[in-house]
């Protein structure tokens, strides 16, 4: 065998170099030329009688703030980003609903950046309605959303880019703690100004549209759907919501926000996200999912999981870490 | 926060019980049916001016004998399964052939396990020119196929179930040495019973038709196509062989076979699969492709990586472990 070093291969150990046969390629194309677009990003499994499909609505892609976690300095997280070979510095954040056909029902748990973020991502975000319609879903078919929490990336979707409903015909079921807590004019008064206020205002711009009138509240442990149970699982918002799909004797645990990105909060739990409202409760929620999670070798299905977001989860260092479920070619 | 196990969550600790709602179940129906099919598995990324587009063949799943690793007790092999949440005795084997359109070439490197397999398999396996298809390549605009090395679930793919080609249009292109060694007749006497004769039978059942007469033998360390070099892997066949893509500065490492699946033989790398025709060999190949993807932090394409199988690769524990790069929405 050869030198396997990359400046080798580069180099071209042996006949043509790469970058010869490169200048050679400009003049002969293929008949076929490049395809140019990614997979429609979905994918299926069943609980019991229970079908899900995982739809992404795609990524967010920035420059971290120096308090993206706001306890931990940007060094060790750009050390914990080194470790999973991603960009110093840059945060790659996947979203990933899913739908939920019960055989009595179909829904929608959260809803993703919504449509109006396709154009403004450049087709990056925004994805969820074109994927679950690859999928075989139409949105006009949806008769229940259910939302985790009140955050853009959850409740945007809940609208089209001309503000009409995204799922015209669905029922919208809202954490009733985190709906009484966020069209609190107090709460909203006594709010500390920047992301805060945003995500206030955020939430009324959507809420407070006359098409809401529809929401209904649902109460933590009880069924939202059947085979649907609601979690509370507060501290990332005060009505933070996770959901256990349970049908057949198998189950699912839908984390929603209990970690953001596993590569850095799974494996540091007791990171605290800039997105998480209260950091304290946030983790010792989170450190009683994940070792409920580890003691039940259930998986656990995370919003901000990489596509298509399915995982058993392990102990790990100090913390956990995720084991994506392989990829089953049918269903 | 509730109780968080999941006896109590089965049990239903508020309301009604999952499985009151499910008998709720059986009687009134979604106006949607479930779907009841998986995606298309297929993804796409580039390697700065080269399009790569994985398409899953499926998979196979079978009860595991006792030596399907040869130099390890099954206890210990169901020990490294229970790891990573798998099934005690079960082998689930991922078959992930890829599409290289370089701008002068549309290639396929390797061909999973067939069209006639799709049948056999209860369209489990055998999925790749349907996969193929769906990510906009049709199998009659191939040019050019790139075969690894000669065992079936790489080369079964060149025919279709009536025999004729699956690639119409292309120049087959294999390792010479691979070639010589297969199609030798004193090799051939030579070879144990059981699994090595039944390759060397499958081998001459494929490459002795007419229509393989196009088949032409490349040579390592030398292009294969405009940026695609191949590269000498032996021992888990002597002719084994690995590509490495290169443009553009950026680089991909497809191992086709150096490890089987790599929640085994990547952690393991001192394991001897059954597949390995020198275990010693291509152990030490394994190694040696390994450390340099560690230290290269190159990207690795796996045939056998559950899909779309292409990682990063750490080292840990006394092997290597895999971190699955992250699904991009776009290319």
């Amino acid at each position: 065998m050869t030198n396997l070093t990359r400046r080798n291969l580069l180099a071209g150990t042996a006949g043509a170099t790469v970058a010869a046969v490169l200048r050679f390629d400009t003049s002969v194309k293929a008949a076929t030329p490049p395809a140019g677009r990614q997979a429609p990003g979905w994918y299926r499994y069943k609980i019991g009688t229970i079908e899900i499909t995982v739809a992404t609505d795609g990524v967010a892609r920035f420059k971290m703030a120096e308090d993206h976690v706001t306890n931990i300095k940007l060094d060790a997280v750009n050390a914990a980003l080194a470790e999973v070979f991603m960009e110093k510095d840059m945060m790659t954040t996947p979203y990933n609903p899913i739908a939920v056909n019960t055989g009595s029902k179909l829904a929608v748990i959260d809803t993703g950046t919504g449509d109006s973020n396709y154009k403004k991502s450049g087709g990056v975000g925004g994805q969820f309605v074109t994927n679950l319609s690859a999928a075989g879903i139409d949105r006009t078919a949806v008769d229940t959303v259910i939302i985790s929490h009140y955050h853009g990336d959850h409740i945007n979707g809940l609208l089209m880019d001309d503000n009409s409903l995204s799922y015209p015909k669905a029922e919208i079921l809202v954490p009733a703690i985190e709906h009484t807590f966020w069209m609190d004019d107090g709460e909203m008064g006594r709010a500390s100004p920047g992301r805060m206020q945003s995500n206030f205002k955020n939430v009324r711009r959507v809420f407070n549209l006359e098409v809401m009138k529809r929401v209904k509240t649902y109460e933590w442990d009880k069924e939202v759907l059947p085979g649907v149970i609601a979690q509370g699982t507060p501290g990332h918002t005060p009505g933070h919501t996770s959901f256990v799909i349970a049908s057949g004797g198998n189950s699912v645990y839908v984390q929603s926000d209990v970690t953001h990105v596993p590569f850095l909060f799974a494996r540091h739990p007791d990171w605290h996200a800039f997105y998480d409202q209260d950091g304290a409760k946030a983790e010792a929620t989170r450190r009683k999912v994940y070792d409920m999670l580890v003691v039940e070798k259930l998986r656990v299905q995370g919003f901000h999981y990489p596509f298509p977001s399915l995982a058993h989860i392990e102990k790990y260092g100090t913390g956990y870490r995720e084991i994506p479920v392989i990829w089953n070619p049918t269903i």
